[in-house]
């Protein structure tokens, strides 16, 4: 990768394995919150950013910024399929006259009601989800330390998504890198480095502060919306792993792209997805993948104003390394 | 049941299946936001009222409403079990070297990163959740007269759960009825009049208006907390059927509690769950169920302060009748 | 089609529909077996029908006609997947000591021990599968004329295929018309006829009788082992519609195929897989389906014994319209 | 325990893990059939075995000894829950005209067909079912010496399930312990002894040999067939500790019970499940459990025969560690 790419952050050109490390050797936040912290970076949100975000709140319109689930997701099976909803009553049921039983053992003495019911099985990051701090980790260890062996078959017993689930409100900012650079949506490969989200933001003029969530749009989802083809695991645009020290610098909380692993792929070093070592494992951020972010870009692009209230609160699912996410951000 | 318990609802003491459809061709709102409307009350839900209900965040806590997903959740089985959370990739697998193949396969040259991953199967109405519209049918009939068929095994044509996703950001009211009459919890079968919730609100010294969420404490699921027993499906206080015309009257959106279906139960007529009946499939309303209270109810003694910012949007699934969701207040 | 595609069987070149309907105003058992018979064709096989099936049993050879159950099969999604093998505990978990609390709950003094343990979540018919006689029906009516409204969400009141699991030990006759038209596979939509069937029994001299299950071979599955592509659902050779006589008069009492669905696709007339109509609808035959059967017929050529003991019994899944299976063939 | 329940076994009374480990110090066939061996002591059945075990067939009789799947099993829920059958397509769809879309996109031109379909979602141990020699582990190690960490959240890469597809078709034999002790069933911490079955087989006129299945009938399942309390995973009957030397010496090769788990529980010593230690990780014996021997017992107290063709083969999922199974006597 060329120098003027890695933005404001310093790159020596060292070996890869290097660039990593040495990020964790300078940045690394663990025990900064004590040594049972489980939230990461969100410690960084206060209640007066939380009463600063909801003055974000103008115009009263909620922008949903999550894809359908269901089976028409760019999920291809594997260890990842899309949800799959399991009808257990329906209303095909009631009109044969096939509830009268169940409600008669319910105690009805009357069946003009009827009623469906469902149950859904899905992968917890089948599509717009947050990765928990348990989801990554590196040497053996995840956020704060803990040993990876805190998640076993039973689940996370350390850093479950459950942390967060009173944390997403917060308020968030866009950095739409794909209309900055006049382009439908950023080539997979495409690293997005420090200067062009400062660009961005500049632009756009608009502030990006500590505890704010950050959303990075690449316009990939766009793209490939209904022909989805490998966008879930394959190669995609995405922040450069030199982004790291500016993850830190910024203090922001959360970030999340239109893409489905945030970091650009193929990754710029031998390492797997090395900037969810850094800014996951060591920095504690919330990592925010497959969030939908056309409409609020819309939205944005026609006022003018690219922050807003966002809540995206994460499922309190006990244990679990993710969760879907019904996330709107309200202007 | 004894008249002061109908609270300023009229009750002639009729047949029971009158009092149902008499609210019924009184109330119903079928058709007053056109003949495709899947929204319901939400209609309700200006853009003037969401900036308001901003306002209503003061100190920038956040409270969450949302059980644990679990398998201590309150289900027995049959329809609806706990939730199962299904790990498919583990900490411990990492550990013991067996991701090795998986990275290599990824692309990976380095392996000192690992990962967790994990799915969930659960019924979308197992623990804190709203029901869809598609939920409930009277005389093969859901919300603004759908045909109850429109729900079949591929799920809900009509009326999922999906059109409220970004709906559930907007103004919370808690009625502490539990407290406002100084027990722990009402008892199962105690029906919460008109005149209950209205004392309690004025006690609490706070409105409720058109296009708001009410919350409403019975403290049942404090009481029963990890002894769940009946607790789903069994012996409940909760509104009262007479309360319908109120709930239509104040111009409310959504109506929670802390019990598994917000009305009483038994129920006070023949018919099973009339006010879902009423209120749920011709008024539209949200129906939220096993919404956790404690936390606020607390919060709000404390401060004095019982309206809030709502933010509690459901998970986008395509077509399902429910969806767990995690609610938090913000204040 | 061809006059002499129709083999034995009268086909009068009239209306689609009449054919269909024709077959079952002739030849349809409904009420054969009383009025809440279950079993259908099954009713054919006799004790001494078995006792002899035993008496296949010379080399003492066992088969295995079934594929592996796992996410290299053949579905594609949507109505099915393949199926999900789920672990919930783990020798990994084991080796990184997070049993030992469960091993102590459970009373253990000693935590030399450990255990694996799983789930899996399955679509019943992915692979190797009998159709119960409730997964067809025509006119609103399944075997026996119960209504298709006796299947509903809670799963099949009637004909569901726990009443099979005591059945499928019986004499199996494989017939590999592939081998005896010299191909490696017959071509997606080529329709097996009667004389396709007569001629390749007789040259493997083999005698199908009453009470005796039949599996066609077309190689199919073997072309496309590895590289399903449409194999699920797509077009496929198969037993032709005309075969529906042939198959009353030799009383057998089951069909399998190395396809997904017996009978040959595209259908021959406009109806939807007319021979389920037919055979399984009205004469009460068990449809297998993805049945493996390339070992068994390297077997089979090797010896020239064509017979053998079938061990095909479905897992009593209460209500389900098919089961997974073990088959083997014992010879 | 006394003496006399050790039956033949020597027991010289010292520390109870010593038992465990000098057992598998003289037992074990760790090795025995190559380093690579996943059958177990299954490699004990010949060929010659599987013919006369077809020879057991006389009236032709089959007889299920396997419970149904469903909601109404003996799971509680945690690690195992009871089956869980999701429909996909009903019956109740069909009639009101729900599929005809389907239909119409598979190509049909005529939709007077109709279809229901289904899924399962269960833990592989839920019912009757087959241990695979990946269940268990010993300091670390299963069958064969195996490290334990060849299974993981992917699966068994050794000893899985499907290993066994095709060698469940054997001689079985029944010892109903109960009947023979003249009660309806054996009391939870029964210890089943080498004298007890020696004495019941005696009793029974029935010879045991190499290669066999043994099943023996303690009546726990039939005492609590619907009111299953404690049923899985609580106290049992079963076979005690001391029968090791006796599995060993018999060269039978599978045993199953109508408990949950095969051994008398509580265990007789200080280690957890020490039989299967022994039995399953050492000897490699298949542990079958929850088999319904009822009708079984009725069937050879009528006859006087207690021997028969086992057909009781497992599905082939890949990695699995157990597997639900449509086991039969046929006699």
């Amino acid at each position: 990768m060329s120098p003027q790419r890695i933005g404001t952050s310093v790159h020596d050109g060292g070996a890869d394995a290097d660039v990593v490390q040495d990020y964790i050797d300078r940045l690394s936040r663990w025990g900064r919150w004590g040594p049972d912290d489980q939230l990461g970076a969100l410690n960084l949100v206060t209640a007066q950013h939380r009463v600063a975000a909801a003055g974000e709140v103008r115009s009263g319109r909620v922008i949903s910024l999550t894809m359908a689930y269901d089976q028409a997701g760019p999920q291809q099976g594997g260890l990842r399929a899309n949800p799959v909803l399991l009808t257990t009553a329906t209303g095909t049921d009631v009109v044969a006259g096939r509830q009268v039983g169940t409600l008669r053992a319910l105690g009805a003495a009357d069946t003009r009601m009827g009623f469906a019911d469902d149950s859904v099985f899905m992968p917890t990051q089948c599509g717009t989800q947050w990765d928990a701090l348990a989801h990554i980790f590196r040497d053996g260890r995840m956020w704060n330390g803990y040993a990876a062996t805190e998640h076993s078959s039973r689940g996370a017993a350390r850093n479950g998504i459950q942390h967060w689930t009173d944390q997403m409100v917060l308020r968030g900012v866009l950095a739409d890198v794909a209309r900055h650079h006049q382009v439908d949506a950023l080539e997979p490969g495409y690293p997005i480095t420090v200067q062009d989200l400062e660009a961005t933001l500049a632009a756009q003029k608009v502030t990006l502060g500590a505890g704010d969530a950050l959303f990075v749009r690449t316009g990939q989802l766009g793209r490939r919306r209904g022909r989805w083809g490998d966008y879930a695991g394959g190669p995609a645009p995405g922040l450069s792993l030199y982004t790291a020290p500016w993850l830190a610098e910024t203090e922001i909380v959360a970030v999340a792209t239109d893409t489905w692993g945030v970091e650009v792929r193929p990754n710029e070093v031998t390492e797997f997805q090395p900037l969810h070592q850094v800014a996951l494992v060591h920095l504690g951020l919330a990592f925010g993948e497959m969030f939908d972010l056309d409409a609020l870009a819309d939205d944005c692009a026609r006022d003018g104003r690219y922050s807003f209230l966002l809540a995206a609160t994460p499922l309190p699912i006990t244990g679990a390394v993710g969760s879907p996410v019904a996330a709107v951000a309200v202007k």
